[in-house]
């Protein structure tokens, strides 16, 4: 008998509850283990998401579990806590305790042993029975020396925003003295930021579902067709063929001018363009199963042959990522990296005529910050239950650079095995950039031709972005799209995909 | 030249920003100018969405205005507000103040006359100033009487949930003492609840696409498909064919007994069964458009074919939906119709010997409260920029009932011309509630027939749902959906949809 798992039936890919969740708990505990810091009970307690509706009225939006809740249980309902005992791993998960009118609306009421079967903890009970519970662990095998009630607070560092320990916690009569808000975050930060290989075989089916998804779109794409025709391509290949409801993002869907702004496709500007013939096309979508997302972006012609002013952007981007693949393993700087990867699109601009050395070299320009003119985002991030996956910025690791380009890096950190990345660089053409470089008293303008800069105006912008893992002496890239300026133009031609024969760089 | 409007593109329906947000605005300000309530200005404000994250992370959903802001403006962008001028109808809408480095992430800035243009308002100002802009609006043309600030508080009935004023505007020094948070909240939600032609145009609109859709999802089902294909199928047509980004709420996919949970298909229960041979599916979705949704729900059987147990429960809730329609106009109560729907079913489960009259009429067993136990909801709600759409228990009108299914009413209001409500009369077979029925000591048992109800067991359940709107002397039901048993059939047999000749009673 399969130990227990999650899918969208017994065709989609299994999610084992141990080999993931399970092993992400003992992971953990594992991590607090090694820290000397008390002889007392360790006991961790999280809460996850709450079930709500939008703003006052009964709108249920669907529901996706908080992340860091998510990669220690598995678990798909609202209202739930966790609490695991550091010492003896033992999880107990308490869940809400639901009136039996609740089957009529939601569905038959699961009794608490199902739940401990289903997903594989040591114990069910209500969440009515938090605070007693906690006490009582934390009272347990006592020896004299405090025990301590972690729980999370911190940083952030994409969106800047603080995670908050839950008040009615902190405040307890009976929990307040034990209530640690040190240690635990920057541990499961820490901890999220290796994956375990349960957790990369999630992230690779999920990159090669996107992947296929992406030359489908691709090759469905035609002038005149509207932006927003490719994301429900995208979506309904991933949802209907491998049962990935969600999106790790709202995917961006920019044709011709559009595709210069970096997360197109959001509310205010909805993919609700029409494609033109001439358009470069920038999708950047991203499936997700069971709460692990990828994040890739394809760039093409919508007429599925590269013209002239098409061709050099692209292949200036792909090598950029060629270069950048050569270099990854354990021990490499991810700024080196970024810094790589502009030094490859900033020499095949300086051959088209784009960027002027005027004197100087590739290097120089780099460190001159030019490349941050044409790509001015970070050239990846982690990835894994957050799209932006936490960990890029913690205590004892590089700390963000203030530069130009640099600064939107996600992370300066050190690669190391079992990390899984994005590597996305790009090369836009984004008007109020350019204008700045070119301006009376930049140092950049003597490097900007500005002619050649023009005729680029309204190009919008490639972005190749793939997901990878580090292994112990390389990568292993998870994407399976067209890539080569060949094989782009073969599917869009309707040729098969993925080919018998890959003959793409990596 | 076209009036300003949005759509998806030329191709897709064009909502007037005048004709739909513009007249909501003036019927608004009329509805307050009826009001002998004071001399001085009256100045309605309203916040709409704020932008927001999942949790701590970074993860942006994807923004959904709030429902009262968007009535008044179409507004698609969060973190903007409203001032409406209710003497001279004058709006002045509030956008935030954006940094030029917006431009590269997010899309070009637009300018405050591109924003009074493309929303057809009387003036935009940014967030900044809407302090000292209210102060300003509430002293002009005051003539000894004190000007009111008018702001929304109250109880949406549907979730309980209350609306509540932002405490920045209340608690301002030169705004607190022209707050009204009384006014303001019955009267707008009473507007909400009589759509004008324009937004019954949107609300055809978006339920014929909902009707073609559930046409092409039939269709396309086959025993052994994932219940989530269907919800896939459906997401794609209306996206890709009308522009339709979201649905007004999760799909309800459940095939066999699945067919019995009424909200079915949530991150707890997410569409994931496969269905089987003899199975009826119980499929309730309906695609939103530009702030406008539809409700729709089919019932078919998964092999296209009704057998001998589907083809009565069927027949009897369309029986309901034809007894309602016939006698819904202005003047009716809602009640009354409810009470209808439940009588036609009953007749049919008294005919085919699930229950019995044991002495009783139709009324009676309707008046014991028989009918909720295989209808336990309510036969429909109002429907617009909610799915339960505002309105439905303000002061004024009919209470809530305590009684079993006509608790569950989302209105009990006199019907009258123009208002939009959908019409959703089902039949379940609902273990826990069969069990009430069937126990010891139950008034009901002598008049459920035991081994038929153990019949239908597992067999889910029937609902049809329509989406209508009251005319002067009956309704126009917007919903083109397969419903007759022979339409039904036709289509699945692969039958043309819309047909030449429509054969549905209503
Ligand atoms: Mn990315
Ligand atoms: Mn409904």
């Amino acid at each position: 008998m399969n130990s227990p798992f999650l899918s969208m039936g017994q065709e989609t890919y299994h999610v084992s509850l141990k080999n993931v969740f399970g092993q992400n708990r003992r992971k953990l505990c594992k991590a607090l283990q090694q820290k000397p810091v008390s002889e007392g009970n360790l006991v961790v307690y999280l809460h996850g998401g709450p079930s709500e509706t939008r703003f006052d009225s009964d709108h249920e939006p669907l529901f996706r579990q908080e992340s860091y809740f998510w990669y220690l249980t598995g678990v798909k309902e609202p209202d739930c806590a966790i609490a695991i005992d550091v010492a003896t791993q033992h999880a107990t998960l308490f869940i809400p305790n639901l009136p039996a009118s609740y089957a009529t609306i939601m569905g038959r009421i699961k009794t608490r042993e199902e739940w401990k079967e289903h997903y594989q903890v040591g114990e069910v009970l209500f969440t009515d029975d938090v605070e007693d519970t906690l006490a009582g662990m934390l009272e347990k095998r006592s020896n004299g020396t405090k025990s301590k009630l972690l729980l999370m607070k911190g940083l952030n560092s994409d969106s800047g925003k603080v995670y908050e320990p839950p008040v009615t916690i902190v405040n307890h009569e009976k929990l307040s003295s034990h209530v640690d808000v040190e240690l635990l975050f920057p541990i499961l930060a820490e901890c999220r930021v290796f994956k375990t290989a349960a957790e990369q075989g999630v992230l690779q089916f999920v990159t090669e579902v996107t992947s296929f998804a992406h030359a489908y779109v691709m090759r469905n794409m035609k002038p005149g067709m509207m932006e927003y025709q490719g994301e429900s391509l995208f979506r309904h290949y991933c949802y209907y063929n491998y049962g990935c409801r969600l999106v790790g993002y709202t995917p961006i869907c920019g044709c011709g001018p559009d595709a210069a702004v970096l997360h197109y496709g959001h509310a205010g500007e909805p993919n609700a363009r029409q494609s033109n013939v001439g358009d470069n096309c920038l999708f950047d979508m991203g499936a997700e199963y069971f709460g692990y997302g990828s994040d890739v972006t394809c760039s093409f012609p919508i007429d599925g042959v590269f013209n002239d002013r098409q061709r050099p952007i692209y292949q200036a981007v792909l090598n950029a990522q060629i270069a950048v693949y050569r270099m990854i393993k354990p021990g490499v700087s991810y700024v080196a990296c970024h810094k790589a990867a502009e030094a490859a699109i900033l020499k095949v601009l300086v051959e088209v005529g784009i960027v002027n050395l005027a004197g100087k070299t590739i290097d120089d320009l780099v460190e001159m910050r030019l490349g941050a003119v044409f790509m001015p985002h970070g050239l990846g991030h982690f990835i894994g239950i957050d799209t932006h996956d936490v960990g890029g910025y913690l205590a004892g690791h590089p700390e963000r650079s203030e530069l130009p380009g640099l600064k939107s890096l996600r992370t300066a950190r050190i690669l190391l095995e079992n990390m899984t990345l994005t590597v996305e660089p790009g090369c836009y053409f984004i008007d109020h950039l350019l204008n700045e470089a070119l301006a009376e008293g930049s140092f950049l303008k003597v490097h900007m031709n500005e002619a050649k800069v023009n005729h680029y105006r309204g190009f919008g912008g490639v972005r190749l972005e793939d997901v990878i893992v580090v292994t112990a002496d390389g990568i292993i890239n998870y994407t399976l799209c067209p890539r080569t300026i060949e094989e782009v133009e073969s599917v869009m031609a309707g040729g098969k995909w993925p080919p018998t024969e890959d003959i793409a760089p990596e």
